[in-house]
């Protein structure tokens, strides 16, 4: 019956399923500590969910991950040994929130808010999502003291449990749609808080300067998968989605889609957890395992590149960065991807969760046109209607990444089912972002577990200590990183309820006055019925 | 490269993925329709999430999927073309609400409550689900007019909305935990009501008699899967998982694990929307299917059968169905498993969602301790400790189900996905009881869906005309169905607010009363951060 039998053994130390960056670090690190590796690659091409493109009227472009920033020390190490340059994303001029129609010019991380009672709530929401990020250890998660509290509802009960006005709360709701392209109603508020914390707070993960989005790679992210699979030569092999793990216990043996076999003394899982139902395993995983993966799917985004003549944004004064709270509105955010030379002048614009889902149906210059018309909107000119070309990519339809940027958990799935996310199966270790401990979701955290679960590997040889598998990078000297610093009033400024309490508002009143919105909900939801019945 | 080139295909009709009693459903249809079929089975025996176990302490057993009642007319079709009978679930003597450690013994679908305020909101809450139901179309949920709220808010979400008392809401927990497996803090309200909806309302679902758990087969509901099989002879081919699927115009291309090849003019996927990622696709499915199979997790049950010499509990006047309301309980529903001649007296009892995940960790003879302790507490005997028996199944651990009973839907996914749940893509057609719309989840949903799928190829073929694609069974003559009642009480009694009111509470005393509850958990939430920091 098994046709693959005759298919000769290919056999090294270590198989790594998945070539990405956080394959490609871990085999990297094995083959210079003079490990065997092969690494199994489903697409025909290396970097997963990085991908650069080049083109005759872009040079390059980054259609996947492409930021880095300060505290991003391991992808920005292995960025430098590989020769790849980085540059500052434009943020020179004034960058753009609109809402409700209209187009408001800033600087810093955040919009500023005017109205004050807006601006006490906004505040104390930032405050205290970092305050709730404090509690939860970033390699142990489920044993924060709220855990279960927290991961027993979403972000979006949380974001209506803090926030006292509407602006806040759709701010908020936009703020979670581009950290994690997906819905607050979607995600385990535990998971985002999470998420945040181990980015280094809302400051660090929203901003450009001094934050994720500081820079990108000269000539593109796809570099740093491509230099280092040209170093392992023919230690990567393209075409060559695992189907197959078997372990015994002594070996661990992989098949691929097109019946090639390869023997291991060990195996790293480097793809997303979600994506390993891509594989059948023998023995199979154990329960938790089995249902974990099950539970992670990956968000939902398309990235637009509309390419000008040029960079007009810049003459009326701004960066290119736009914040669009508008329903109608495709993008929800954008960044200037001019070249650093100044040539290719370029907005990058986010689709994300449920519009891209809801815009997926349309074609490419369908969407390419509503892109342009929002653009010219929030920007006041009828120059962005006239791009000289559009790239995008929807990576909802690449069945070897599920989805971008990175897996969520939805609520009540965090506590009782990431413990296991590390938890090495037998022969079987896992790296991608998603394992990380900082900086999980983006590049940087792809290459930390990579290397970690390389290093878990190299412990189980014997090569190293214990003691040895979890390293820190030392701070990046080329891109270091300030101090994230609250003002007076931000760390002071009381929330609207405590304002309201002090101003001697009864605390009666105010509960009431949640309660009435509470209320009217629940009229209007019977209302409702009755109307039906 | 492609090792499998060589191997001979195997050339039918239509190929049937997943041998279930959805596949085995669609292959006998189209057999006697005159349509060749192969059936590709994962593991070494047909039944997917049916299984029935023989041995000599027990007979035979059904571990899995096993209760069947009125209105479920399909499954009820079947079995009794095949030769199987029926028979009614023990529900003679009392059934028992286990609450705050005492056992309270009753009669009817539910559990009466005594406290007139808890009364009251507890009848307001079956009647508002039912109610909310009536909105939701069976086969197009997400066209409700409230579809998109629903589907943004978990059940949990919902309960804390409808619920004015703890006692009530503590009940919902575990209806909707024995109804669907999981959390309601993990599922869509939307779907949930759907859920229960297309089972006939929140009596006919959790009712034994005139309800989903009536009867049960006796020698086990594996039976109809083996007899299916035998009749498709060699269409069967079992340890076959299917890891590829290839389209052209004209044909699809199955290959298996084990390298073996089909070809088929169409296939039919009959296997849970979330296990469909265990297969690579060529093309690759569309964007909105690739990141649906990425968000329906199965739910997770432990089923555990406990034999006795006697069935003690009939002796003192109980039928043998335990609700029990206790977080240390590992059991949370219980029903008579004896068999119908009264021999192989047994307590059949579920571990359910999360208590499901937290106990896998323990051995088996620890749960069969665990499970008989509760069991004396609340039978209020220590007959209970000392079983002469003890069966259990966990299907966390099944790699080719996922778990049981069936997938759910996290808030935010079922409006935006479940449309294409049944959308063919190319020559590929969707089965499984989760594509079911009436008692999907169930064995009866299984074959409908099963069915349904299998007209849709005759369809494709030009055999039949589209009207005939969707049929209804006639009622089952051996098991007709009750018109579920309310009384008037149920019918006209008030909510609590609606109570309070006319009491003359005002409104804003009310709202007050449930913002109270909010405002201290603020208050503790806040309490704790500033604890810590």
């Amino acid at each position: 019956m098994d046709q693959r039998q005759k298919t000769p053994v290919d056999k090294k130390d270590v198989i790594i399923i998945g070539g990405g960056l956080s394959g490609l670090s871990a085999a990297k690190l094995l083959k210079e500590a003079g490990v065997s590796v092969v690494v199994l690659e489903a697409r025909d091409r290396v970097g997963g969910r990085t991908l650069t493109v080049k083109g005759p009227q872009f040079q390059y472009v980054d259609l996947g991950g492409a930021y880095v920033g300060p505290t991003q020390n391991g992808i920005l190490r292995l960025a430098k040994e590989l020769g790849v340059q980085n540059y500052l994303v434009n943020e020179k001029e004034q960058l753009i929130h609109h809402v409700k129609g209209k187009t408001y010019p800033f600087r810093g991380a955040f919009p500023p808010m005017w109205n004050p009672i807006v601006y006490m709530d906004y505040n104390s929401l930032w405050r205290t999502l970092d305050d709730m990020g404090e509690e939860i250890p970033c390699d142990a998660p489920w044993s924060a003291r709220h855990a279960v509290r927290w991961d027993n509802m979403t972000m979006k009960e949380l974001i209506d449990q803090l926030c006292w006005t509407r602006a806040a709360k759709e701010f908020a709701t936009l703020f979670v749609n581009v950290n994690v392209t997906s819905e607050p109603h979607e995600v385990s508020a535990l998971w985002f808080l999470w998420y945040v914390k181990q980015c280094g707070g809302t400051k660090r993960i929203f901003s450009t300067s001094n934050g994720g989005q500081e820079r990108k790679f000269v000539g593109g992210s796809g570099q740093i998968s491509d230099r280092m699979a040209r170093q392992l030569g023919d230690g990567v092999r393209l075409n060559q989605p695992a189907v197959r793990l078997t372990q015994s216990d002594t070996a661990v043996y992989v098949e691929t889609l097109h019946g090639d076999k390869y023997e291991g003394a060990y195996v790293i899982s480097a793809i997303p957890p979600g994506l390993s139902m891509n594989i059948h395993y023998d023995p199979p995983l154990p329960p938790v395992r089995n249902q974990l993966i099950q539970r992670v799917p990956m968000g939902s985004i398309i990235k637009c590149m509309m390419y000008y003549k040029q960079a007009f944004w810049r003459d009326k004064g701004y960066c290119g960065t736009m914040m669009i709270e508008d329903e109608e509105s495709p993008i929800s955010m954008t960044l200037d991807d001019t070249k650093p030379d100044g040539s290719c002048p370029c907005i990058m614009g986010f689709i994300l969760a449920r519009k891209a889902r809801h815009l997926i149906h349309l074609s490419k210059d369908e969407r390419k046109e509503r892109v342009c018309q929002i653009y010219a909107q929030v920007l006041g000119t009828k120059e962005a209607l006239h791009p000289v070309h559009y790239e995008e990519k929807d990576w909802c339809e690449e069945q070897y990444s599920g989805g971008c940027y990175s897996a969520y958990f939805p609520p009540g799935t965090f506590c009782q089912f990431s413990r296991v996310l590390r938890e090495p199966f037998g022969r079987l270790y896992f790296a991608g972002t998603e394992t990380a401990t900082r900086w999980s979701g983006y590049m940087d955290g792809a290459v930390q577990a990579g290397e970690r679960a390389a290093r878990e590997v190299l412990h189980s040889m014997g090569k190293i200590s214990k003691a040895e598998i979890w390293t820190e990078d030392p701070e990046s000297q080329e891109v270091p990183s300030q101090p994230i610093t609250a003002s007076f009033l931000e760390e002071h400024l009381p929330s609207v309820p405590a304002f309201l309490t002090v101003m001697g508002v009864s605390t009666v009143l105010i509960a009431t006055v949640t309660a009435l919105g509470m209320a009217a909900f629940k009229k209007d939801l019977h209302l409702h019925l009755f109307n039906l019945i």
